[in-house]
């Protein structure tokens, strides 16, 4: 058995966690921090856990963590950063959730999050957690950078098209919309229910956090130089991503279906839909699956991607344990293999 | 492995039975009829499906469904009571989701349900299908009665009250609540989004057609004449029942909490919450727990008991696969051990 | 024209006063105060008022209050009942839509507001705002106690039995849900969308402040004891009130409907439904309609009262305008005959 | 007073042009029919309407409308074009909210909506509906053709960029989602609570027939050929409107927000909000303005518009009102100053 440790279990992402690896065959979590709630059951917290998982939150107690052999970290951003040495240290496989360890270049970073990074010396060591991309790589880490939510969706909407040379980098353009369980479990005023219920915005539109990431998977993915514009914005649901992509192509003889049906013919979590259909985020809301559809209206060089994922699994913890399948050498479909309820 | 036949399988219920029956290690679907589906992939329809069955549905086809183990209708009431007879002389097992045989008073169930019954011989054969009152019975069953959804949700509420002593049955108020589901997938304008969402109401108050098989229940399980009244509402939700069970207390003495964790202690489906405590649709969601809790108010004599359930599962599917897995002699909880998705 | 003052105008129930009274004939806003938005544009706030009010929020100001015709308190508990005496010595009328006013007994009060009170000695000059029991005092009145929201469904649900011989008091059962505005606008993690949405719950199933102002009422419309039972639920929406009320009529020959459309015939906010009618909150959102739906399943003594009302603005904004047109002996209906929008 | 007619007034926009027009100083609604409803009272379909309009639907009746002064169509395509000319010719004025007279090209209008059409001498008299591009011919018409919804948001986003230089008109992409109401209120499978419900998709990613509406108006303002990408998605609430359209500016140093505010500043429905600010749907909802933010990231050639609507009222039924009331000579806001309820 694998032993497990989350530090701020007590999130949404935290508690898509427990819940998945509670079904997981080969892991056992063996403590779950929780500032605000040490001492108290799980499942007095969440109910739906109840008879599942008997343990308690604890406070955050280092020893602990080193005996586990990987740590999550569910924790806002600036957390990871000053635990991770210690755990990397101590021999413990880190899986980092928060943006800490996802952009490379420091002052970037540093810009978009407003604070002064605590271990720039990992941040070479850290490989991007986005298994459709990066595997090989993961398989060897012992610190992983689990993408962003929005990231996520926009690289498994790109992967194919930014791999060929059939593709305008040049010009982007992802409209993305998202539940709002994607800002969190925090008692914020423009996240109660009668500012969002019944409503729709774009938010952030003149730069998202997850902007620079993009900019740099995107670049990373195709070794081109990108122009991309990304506005988020909120959908009154709890979960699931959406992104609209709309990209120029520069072969209007491209096969579009085939090369996304090739592209990801062994990726266990990514599905292509038939020509013509529409991906609802409904349809992989609670499961690890990413759903495409692909459009090209009109026949013409435009082409438009629609890409559906869950934000707290695929775009966060599901995609988490994906990586940690893939470190501790298990079937990558480990503990993932639930299936979205509909309706 | 059991093999299994779902007659309507294209409705929400029937959906659930093929999601569920996915993932249960000792089933195989061999044929699930629809009638406006036929020849369709499962997964055209049920896009969440996508890459875990890859059969189609199928016209109504006898030999094929005598050929199964268990034949599970998930029909309109009057379609299985035509077809139970010729399935159980080939030796094949019935579980009923329908309504066709959860009356035993024929007058009854002709005057609720407007037809004539056309296998009025097989009723007293039918057991009605609560794992938690009747599991012996059912091991022994060949043809199950699914109780409806909020009938489920309010035996379960009552159990342990009805079989003691410390209960006024004349006198039980039933205020519940559905989410849309509950309607089945059928194009009706009541229950299009727009006459929904962002809206609440009763319905039925004057008489629910679950309204005998409540009456009915409560008096087989409490061996006394009820006097129950019954008013439904339907939420701006998916999936869930709420029921609010108003009851009077012969003796303020009663440890209540206590009385309902002895009744449920061996029930692997069912949670008695920590006293002060609210159950919640979305702890239940996607799950075949049910979940309740219990409040008398200033300690008087009214009991106010709270039952939550996913109409779709413990309602319906997940209640049924319960009942094949007593019948089969498996593990009761056999293919039914996923946990509500929070948020 | 009227000078008006709001005091704490930033919540929901500030903003529908606000809004209501932009397009009232007779009044003129002259100052609306904020602690968290003094000197913000009020359409800075409410982006749904621009262009229809083109003031500021503003700090607290005895002075400029004591200069209006009459002030409303949209503020939490504790605060109108530290500010009404001076505006009262000033001339100024209060109406207060927070709790301070609304129950005669002190020590209740204190109890279930966990304060002691500021203010008691003007308690028994303080007039219960509900217009359709109470116009006559109100129209004389300088301090109005506003109704709360579930109150207010409540007593208009029960008016007409109340009043009549024919209901026995000793058994009255209140199952209520509410839109989450109930709640304010505060930032709290119970109220985040990903806490309430695509879920239902009862909450202080054990003891509701409004309960006490509910026996109180009752106890004044019909002069006899009454025994209460009221659980309020959680409805996924933004706003809205759904009372369903069951009570045991003492003759089963009592014409209710003809009750009811007697009782309210002279009431402009007041519809009582056709027989076998449902009421629904969208047919009164964002209006100060209120709407009843009569049933007796099976014609016995058993009635049960479905009430909807906007807790905004009948429970709350509108309820209180409706006083203030009262007092100031403009037409009852002034500034409040917007209907719902429906969808 | 005005004399109206409505035919097809049982629908959600023959509803809104009910509820805005009971409240319009000038006009009398005579008449409203309804295939469905016919002798049925309008509150026994719209409640919401209770007190307020005392009349019945009726069966259509030709010269029952020609007696009116206007009449307004509701109805789905290809009604209207049958109409019209009779009316016309008995000199009444007609506003239609149909696609019947919104396209020019016959053949393109076939291709798109099926029909052959019944009255192409009438196209060229039609005046297209949108009163901040249109004022002065539509002041002059007897005909209108209202826009379509998602083309009335589009263009309010673009007018000011269209007319002047600074827009390459050649790659336009609309990213447009839209509350259920769009689809009218119809029995659809497609549109039940079910499958809408917690749930986001694209649709018609291929072609929507609002497409060649939008670029044949994108061409009529600016007098060019266009581009235009446009995918609509499906919004899990009622109402509203959101566009985010992407353009490229030509010249780096236009002032995005003074251009705005000045093309718009004798407009009363629409609303440029301050720099920075994202409109949201529920501020226009249940109302006739339009909002619009406007973002260039990076200070970029890319410019973000994001724009909301009310797709009942500005989107149809209170743009027809407008429309009207330019017709007649009344201020142009006449019945339509009514604002958003929040939340």
């Amino acid at each position: 058995m694998i032993n497990v440790g989350i530090v701020g279990g007590s999130g949404y992402t935290g508690a898509e966690l427990l819940r998945l690896l509670a079904s997981h065959p080969d892991v056992k979590v063996v403590v779950a921090t929780s500032r605000s709630y040490a001492d108290v059951k799980i499942d007095g917290v969440y109910p739906n856990l109840s008879g599942i998982l008997d343990i308690c939150f604890s406070a955050l107690d280092l020893s602990q963590l080193q005996q586990c052999d990987v740590v999550f970290f569910t924790t806002p951003h600036g957390v990871s950063q000053t635990l991770a040495p210690k755990l990397l240290n101590s021999g413990v496989k880190v899986i980092d959730l928060s943006a800490d360890f996802r952009i490379r270049d420091i002052a970037v970073w540093e810009r978009w999050y407003g604070l002064e990074h605590r271990a720039p010396e990992l941040i070479p060591r850290a490989v991007y957690g986005l298994p459709e991309f990066n595997d090989e790589r993961i398989r060897e880490a012992d610190l992983i950078a689990c993408p962003g939510c929005y990231p996520t969706s926009i690289q498994l909407g790109l992967l194919p098209l930014l791999r060929c040379q059939y593709l305008d980098t040049r010009d982007i353009i992802v409209n993305a919309s998202s539940g709002v369980s994607g800002a969190g479990r925090a008692a914020s005023l423009a996240n109660i229910y009668t500012e969002v219920g019944d409503n729709y915005k774009a938010y952030a539109a003149d730069g998202h956090r997850h902007f620079p990431e993009v900019v740099q998977a995107l670049k990373d993915i195709s070794g081109r130089s990108v122009g991309v514009t990304f506005v988020p914005h909120l959908l009154p649901i709890n979960r699931g991503i959406h992104a609209t992509i709309f990209v120029n192509l520069t072969d209007l003889d491209l096969k579009l279906h085939d090369l996304y049906t090739t592209a990801f013919v062994d990726k266990p979590f990514v599905s292509i839909l038939p020509l013509g259909d529409h991906p609802q985020t409904r349809n992989v809301r609670g499961s690890n699956f990413c759903q495409i559809g692909l459009h090209r209206p009109l026949g013409g060089r435009k082409a438009i991607i629609l890409v559906v994922i869950d934000n707290l699994i695929k775009g966060a913890s599901g995609q988490a344990i994906q990586c940690m399948n893939l470190m501790f050498d298990l079937p990558e479909t480990s503990g993932l293999t639930s299936i979205a309820c509909v309706p």
